[in-house]
């Protein structure tokens, strides 16, 4: 966070004061000594976040893929080499020509989602479960507190909050929270994903790529988003306020008496 | 919109009802006959949306430039076609390495940055006229209440609100007006932007490219979208909320008493 010089005006005049702002970097990802792209994101967690990129992305399948990532911030630069060396001007080819990509998606395409099976789980969780674990999760971003600028996303085991990342973008603070879950080698099959923002059939994909069984948002869904999660029998919770909440998919996942 | 059958959980149990979700589709631009990129959005003000991108891609210049945009609502494809033919080929090649780019904004570069001129521009607005302006702004936006899933952004002289967009992504209803003000050949360089989401750096580059000198947003900016704006000699008032706003730059075109 940066503390800047603002003027605040309200109903009792104008005055000069400070006020905290998130801070905003370009994170360039090298892959094997190649320039890949460059990602606006917020300058914590980069390992965590070109790992959860790259996994998102289809690039790696899992941490053992890797073999470093350094990240330089001095010039922003994450430098990953993989285990195996990747082509990475076919990867470059496929993210040109790959249609069906959207703004916060590249190298994504459609028979990859033909590809994916069904998510598989008999994992369930009370609803008050997840009253509880959004009051928790909504308690832990301090960085929202003060900046309100921020999106978060946390994986849970159903008890406690495992993992918890902030991110200017949402996508991004997915991408944190997945790379995190890859370094500490969790079966994100058995973890429930919460998210701070809006739910597009983006975030979906990008969920369903790791098989866990439950999205759980504080905010809308979009129809994709809600059609492709029945297809993938993922459960999709939006709206969750407090007691109330909405269950557009998987209901058979939410245990309510 | 599209109605959903959903369960609503809450204090007083579990019930069957239906739900609005926004509506997203997978619109592919294709740019003289060739397919340029494909983008997530809501699946309205197309052609605006068509011509907004490629005025904010840096593709065109004017709404001169473009021959005829027609939309394909079967398969989500823009047709565009320029009046003088563009090397898409070349566009492509420099989507893919330019470095700089974020996933919100692809073509930029930080040259393009360089070689822009700062907001030379006298004009001012009332405080009260700001709180005004984003009082009926939020007003306007029914999807928003019905839906919760959408941003909005408009386009306002300072009186009123001259032009108003919704969709699912916020660069998406920015790029939406801008193409609707370039529609009807508005002066953005005497209009105000007003709009709902978090302004980055994406964003404040967005909007210095349209040379208005006033972004005006009801959520928080970064430290490089303050940074940028700085340094573009734009005003940009973030958190804007009954009679309160914070100033982050351009406070000599804020008039308070």
């Amino acid at each position: 966070m940066s503390r800047l010089d603002i003027i605040r005006i309200d109903s009792s005049g104008r005055k000069n004061c400070q006020d905290e702002v998130s801070d905003e970097i370009p994170l360039t990802i090298h892959l094997d000594g190649k320039e890949l792209l460059t990602l606006l994101c917020s300058p914590d967690s980069l390992k965590e976040f070109s790992a959860g990129f790259l996994y998102s992305a289809g690039i790696i399948k899992s941490i053992n893929d890797i073999g470093t990532i350094t990240i330089d911030s001095q010039k922003w630069i994450s430098h990953v080499e993989l285990k195996n060396k990747t082509d990475t001007q076919k990867l470059m080819f496929k993210r040109m020509y790959t249609s069906g990509c959207g703004r916060g998606v590249l190298f994504y395409n459609t028979l990859d989602l033909l590809h994916r099976r069904k998510v598989n789980s008999n994992l369930k969780i009370h609803s008050d479960k997840i009253t509880e674990l959004m009051a928790s999760f909504q308690n832990s971003s301090a960085a929202f507190k003060q900046t309100g600028g921020v999106h978060s996303c946390a994986l849970s085991d159903g008890e406690d909050i495992l993992i918890f990342k902030e991110d200017i973008g949402r996508h991004n603070a997915l991408d944190k929270a997945i790379g995190a879950a890859l370094f500490k080698d969790l079966d994100m099959r058995k973890l429930i994903i919460l998210t701070s923002g809006r739910v597009s059939s983006e975030i979906v994909l990008k969920v369903s790529k790791t098989r866990s069984p439950f999205l759980i948002s504080r905010s809308a869904p979009t129809d994709q988003a809600v059609k492709l999660s029945g297809d993938l029998n993922l459960t999709l919770v939006g709206f969750v306020r407090g007691e109330r909440m909405n269950v557009y998919t998987g209901q058979e996942r939410i245990i309510h008496e």
